[in-house]
């Protein structure tokens, strides 16, 4: 029967496509304990340009699977400042590389609101499912950095609730509450679902 | 003969890709009096994520090929600021509506090193041909913005040679010197030595 030919022992393997091996680390934390096995895929992966996460991280996974015929996922990322309009978002990566976290703090010099949310959209294509699942977590842009854990602009973001930086936290704390943990966390209980 | 059969009267009409109808514009003026006659192709353009822009237009103008199956070209620009390490580069669009001209001149406040190039690649598909024509136009990133003409980071940009930014010339004058009329007068004479 189809309930017991997927449960039990049995465990999905899932390629993970990034450049950024950090990503890795903190997703394995991050499904540690489910039945999901994630495994670094190395293979190009394509983004295109758009404001919508949802579009560019399944745009690549297709792209991803059109190489691998395995399955995969995809995460995009970013940091969306409210006073900003929006930017970096889609674009972090290539700002923080350029202008930086200093970059960030100028644009922001004089500025009252600090509202800022990081987002997640991770695609998962386990054929024939493909779906987007989503994680967003908001909070404060600092006056100046602090910490030295996670990558990107975690040293200049506060989380809501909290009064450390996502860099002043351990990796685990920062998956509990982390946009990029709920949107993994999402995934992982949807492949659970899948198993039942 | 070849030569007969494509020279005299013949005109090689090639589609544009773009969303941006102020381009239409401003390359009908480049390319008046060539054999080349250029109309806007309204098809998706498909920008991906890389630092190239011989890279961006070339994927779009193969993706956009691979819709149209006719002529066509792609063209992609940025504005490439030295001291903010070539940002906002072939992002220049998103941080144009994101952070506009007065994100660009807050972040080079206090900023000594006024230079930065805008660049243009164009990828040409005219089957069985596939070739990027660039061009590059550097000058100086102005205090403040001035003139009313052209688009985008216009009224802040002065070309080498220049007083005036590129938004206080004529739509002609700028097409003399400016990058995008540099990369399209290349492609002209290329596609008119096809001619020949």
């Amino acid at each position: 029967m189809r309930r017991e030919g997927l449960s039990g022992n049995r465990r999905i393997r899932i390629g993970l496509v990034t450049s950024n091996k950090n990503k890795v680390d903190e997703i394995l934390s991050i499904i540690s304990g489910s039945p999901l096995e994630i495994y670094w895929l190395n293979i190009e992966k394509l983004e295109i340009q758009s404001s919508s996460l949802e579009e560019i991280s399944l745009y690549a996974a297709r792209h991803a699977f059109e190489i691998a015929r395995k399955p995969l996922v995809v995460d995009d990322s970013g940091l969306f400042v409210e006073a900003l309009n929006g930017f970096p978002g889609p674009y972090s990566s290539y700002v923080y590389k350029t202008l930086g976290i200093k970059g960030i703090l100028k644009l922001l010099e004089n500025e009252g609101n600090r509202r800022a949310c990081f987002r997640t959209s991770a695609a998962l294509i386990l054929p024939p499912l493909e779906k987007v699942f989503t994680g967003e977590t908001c909070g404060t842009i600092t006056y100046s950095p602090r910490g030295s854990g996670g990558f990107g602009f975690d040293p200049i973001f506060v989380p809501d609730g909290e009064n450390r930086t996502y860099a002043e936290m351990s990796v685990e704390e920062k998956n509990i509450i982390s946009h990029r943990g709920k949107a993994f966390k999402a995934l992982t209980d949807y492949v659970e679902g899948l198993l039942l």
